[in-house]
């Protein structure tokens, strides 16, 4: 059983298979801090083993997702002469980029549940989840251009996400867009128009992915992501082959394909 | 003229410049079986040279496309002992990444017609195609997971056609989609109501493949696969560049600016 | 202060922070010609380090955005011998590929305005743009198989565009689309239905990147090139981190963040 990290500016509630990390800090519109991209690092770093935690969800307390970078907190460390070697201003920003890294590589599956607004670097939390559920009237931008400013770690994580064409365009426009238009160019894959409809897309969501077997969504991950990447086809499909056959001669895919033969559920599938 | 190979679970149909290949293995949903495999690959390697062969169709038989991997044989083959050195069940796997490979890479413009079923490889399948014609009622999923095995060979082919977004959402929830769905997400191209309208979007889309020149077909798929992978962007357009002249200093070129200058149809251009 | 180059078959017309390249060549839709191409390369070439010209519309004079490639001349080159070495063709084509790299890379916003056609090479200028508004009766094709010759330099900026699996299908088909499709396919970001509609749409789009930091939007496009590069994600996210580092230290982004802080306007936020 994995020990849960204290969190600040993070909230974590454990429930059956499926980790709530709720982000809290609602005396700045749950705006992004060192504290709260450090709980989230320690919260993913600790339960990276743990395939008992099959489902992460990333969710705003207060109907706020999150609204971004700490603006004021920017400007003043932006105005102070830089005292340590390396910047901190840096360090921090590469800090940020390490937790995208890793909520993007998390075996487990990630769900981003958005309510409110959703700017800069929340939107790039949004981008390495595996499935977004977003409100219709949730909000989003790369707002950094409109602040002479630059969306810096989150940049290839919009990219993977949307393509260079939206991106692009979404960034030197600075333009807002909703839940439905979030969707249209795939950074959500559903939208709720009712808090109701919301929380029963998310219960379905988390559904569907109880029904699938804890390593094979690890694995299937990797794959994916190396599939993303720049390996050449062919070692791409050696990689794959060595992959497939140790998933069907492990527990897993035995259980699964007897369980597919005798026509019953696998081990693995509950509902929450 | 291409001697056609003789094959077992593929039924093909030479009809002018259009080969049919149909899936055919009634006893199983056409799943997909070693014979298959070898079968379509035998296909792809014969006709490689042969321009006068210009469109491939994919299609099922009995109105299935494809159930996809054969689950009774692979509980099977995952519970006995591994005999063999390599694992004839990784080489098995390695060998439909070999076929997925190949029609990828068709000089030829191959069209995947998906009624029923396209679970799992079969949805590879239709990845590797350059148009995809499906029915509104058409099934498609990423079922691996709810399997307790992976997307292997399929995965480059699957992110290649939809982006990391939408297959990692599939992969991780092994969610069920129709046609429609297929076609927002980019699978297919177009989807038909009735089975007439389907017939009619494959005489529409083979006519469109049979207004151009065969050879310039062959050259620009080479060209479009080499733009999305990582050759560097000036090598990519001095390759580009030789590519070009090729074609308008060639036969093809000479015809096609000159049946256009005299505002008549290209020697090539048929209709079936 | 800028000098802009003398230019033929493009008509610059400057005002205040936005440049009109309008292709101007009646006599033949404003087809694609040496001059044109040159007249483009100076163009952006020129004004690359004058963050005063902050956007660069892309426009056909008379309603027509361009033809594309000039297909009697072309006829005319492919039927002479080949005198010059290397073949002056191919060094044509590897300019015209030059183009798209700059156009692509500008560090100003870059709008294409596409009314009426926009075939072969016309449409890999509307592909390097950071915003394309259409009208939705545009007519866009690859249209280069059905005249025996290959989407040469465009091809990489097509797959970028809309990706392998639109680019292929079109290219196969050589098939005809119009504004309202090339939305669909990520070509267009918006169309418009009427005239008065699509002034309106430009405009818009204009004062959307006019709020937006002119260095600021010059690095955010230098960063998203290289976020959908092949650059290993690690060393991405360092060089976005130094990025991010001088903006909100830099000019910009003091001024910036200062303004929001102060719930004012920034100073380069202006309207047209």
């Amino acid at each position: 059983m994995t020990t849960l990290p204290t969190t600040e500016h993070v909230r974590l509630d454990l429930r059956g298979p499926v980790l709530w990390a709720w982000l809290e800090r609602p005396d700045a519109r749950n705006a992004l801090s060192p504290q709260m991209t450090s709980s989230l690092i320690a919260t993913f770093e600790a339960i990276r083993d743990d395939r008992t935690i099959r489902v992460v969800v990333i969710r705003g307390a207060g109907g706020i997702f999150c609204s971004g970078g700490d603006l004021k907190s920017m400007n003043a460390s932006g105005a102070a002469p830089q005292t340590g070697s390396p910047d901190p201003l840096k360090e921090s920003n590469r800090r940020f980029g390490r937790l995208l890294e890793l909520v993007n590589a998390a075996p487990q599956a990630v769900i981003a549940a958005v309510e409110g607004p959703a700017f800069g670097g929340a939107l790039g939390l949004v981008c390495v989840s595996d499935v977004a559920i977003a409100r219709s009237d949730a909000q989003f931008s790369i707002s950094e251009t409109t602040l002479g400013i630059v969306p810096a770690a989150i940049s290839p994580f919009l990219v993977q996400r949307v393509g260079l064409t939206t991106a692009r365009r979404l960034a030197v426009t600075g333009a807002r867009f909703d839940g439905a238009q979030a969707e249209r160019y795939g950074v959500a894959s559903a939208t709720a128009g009712t808090p109701e409809a919301f929380e029963a897309a998310l219960t379905d969501t988390i559904n569907g992915i109880l029904r699938c077997a804890p390593g094979a969504v690890a694995e299937t991950k990797r794959l994916l992501h190396r599939a993303a990447g720049t390996m050449p086809l062919p070692q791409m499909l050696d990689l794959a082959a060595e992959s497939f056959v140790a998933a069907v001669r492990g527990p897993e895919g035995r259980e699964g394909t007897t369980a597919f033969v005798e026509k019953r559920k696998p081990s693995w599938a509950v509902k929450v």
